[in-house]
């Protein structure tokens, strides 16, 4: 089986190395980036690379395209007619929809699988890259209708040869609401703590729900820039949910009502003990 | 030394755990509940145990008020002029004002210093107790003006042998300002987020931001009412503050506006940048 994976940045890299002795796959990498395939090379990351990737869809059996999400769109677009027929085609990208849009340019006898590793760091790029990436990770899975079970067999596999937690099959649609809420708008939160006037006064008295919650606002700009813009209308929809639930707990706080605050309080953790449960 | 500890829960216990050992000390503790005396005595936590604090005040030579905040209040103003002159006493109360406040109930003859371990866990009790708890942390302090040196130096001492990152002494003005948001909003922040109605369908979904940001939301309710009523204006705030950044967020993603919303990514990423820096 040949893979190739389209982008080696630190998505790619990382699948590169954490596909090692896959099901006796060679692994192809292609980057335009003369950088990043140096650095592929030196450290040993493909069995094989190259700069162009069109000239290997013909043969390729499973494509991993891990672009940035504009890039992966653009890609299929171009490229969506030359996939191997019969071959698996899936891709990285954080939000669903647009790309199964893209991907009506992918002929039937191709079998496309959305694909979202919930996996990453704040250092982007290959020379950040790890193998360890995806342990423990939920990988989210969007078949279009009519791909074939083998194709998405052979993904599961994968995923479990990556050593991540589970595989979830949604759709597009349900996976890009979602995703809205637990990681998109975690991302934005992140982002407005850190616009708040006292950041910088604050060193020395940071304890550990600050450094958690701060921990992903260093983010790579282009890419979540794409990646909100890409799902607005969900990502709205919870930032309004989270400005309406912070707003009911100001309230209370302004009004002096210890009961209603333990009362509300109590509801809220006892909803995140009910999920930690199940 | 004697050391008594007012309070056997998860910070007491874990002091009198964390303090083994620390300049020859004997560590005593006190606690009106029966279940927490008799795990500390089968624990061998404590070199002493007593049922009422009050008789062993005279003799302590370091008092540390482990009690939740509106205990701490009412434990100094009760027992405010029997501490032992010369004595130095110190609290944990995650804010700080209404703790000095309280503290005119103690005579100038003894030192009081406010403290703040920044260290905490989602279960509570002394069954949850654990000597590493302080490791790492920041221990804010809190002098009042014409505190000895000799007592400053011995909390600081104390913070050392916890295995605190460092000690920053600080005003308890300052420290409730900047509580407020470095904690207290973190754990609002936490609560919100779990009243949004996709909770239970998320399952899944989540990545490690979403994990990070909801794990302290399975809060101790009495603790954490207290401890917000208690510094209201400030958390009022910085909530309100929050707001505000997130509905920026949400109106330039409304707009459609690419270019502006990745002006605003860059500029919050940048300040967590510099903030992680220096």
């Amino acid at each position: 089986m040949r893979i190739l994976i389209v982008g080696l940045g630190l998505i790619g890299g990382s699948m590169a190395q954490a596909l090692r002795g896959f099901e006796s796959c060679t692994i192809v990498g292609a980057d335009r980036n003369a950088e990043a395939l140096a650095f592929a090379k030196a450290h040993g990351i493909c069995d094989e690379l190259c700069a162009d990737a069109a000239p290997l869809l013909p043969d390729a059996d499973l494509t991993i395209l891990a672009l940035h999400p504009r890039g992966i769109e653009a890609f299929i677009q171009t490229y969506g007619n030359q996939f191997k027929p019969g071959s698996t085609v899936t891709d990285v990208c954080g939000i669903k929809t647009a790309i199964h849009t893209a991907a009506a340019h992918i002929p039937n006898y191709v079998n496309y699988i959305g694909g979202h590793p919930m996996a990453g760091k704040e250092s982007s790029g290959i020379e950040n890259s790890d193998a360890a990436l995806f342990q423990n990770a939920h990988y989210l899975l969007t078949p279009r209708a009519g791909s074939d079970e083998h194709a998405l067999r052979l993904l599961r596999r994968m995923t479990v040869h990556l050593g991540c937690r589970d595989a979830v099959v949604t759709t597009p649609e349900e996976h890009d609401a979602l995703i809205a809420y637990t990681s998109q708008v975690m991302h934005v939160m992140a982002v407005a703590v850190c616009d708040d006037p006292s950041l910088f006064d604050c060193r020395g008295f940071e304890g550990g729900s600050f450094r958690d919650c701060t921990r992903v606002a260093a983010l790579d700009v282009p890419l979540w820039a794409e990646l909100f813009s890409m799902n607005a209308p969900a990502l709205i929809g919870v930032i309004q949910n989270l400005e309406d639930n912070l707003r009911a707990y100001r309230q209370v706080l302004e009004q002096n009502d210890l009961p209603a605050l333990q009362a509300k309080l109590q509801y809220s953790s006892d909803r995140k003990r009910h999920m930690s449960l199940e």
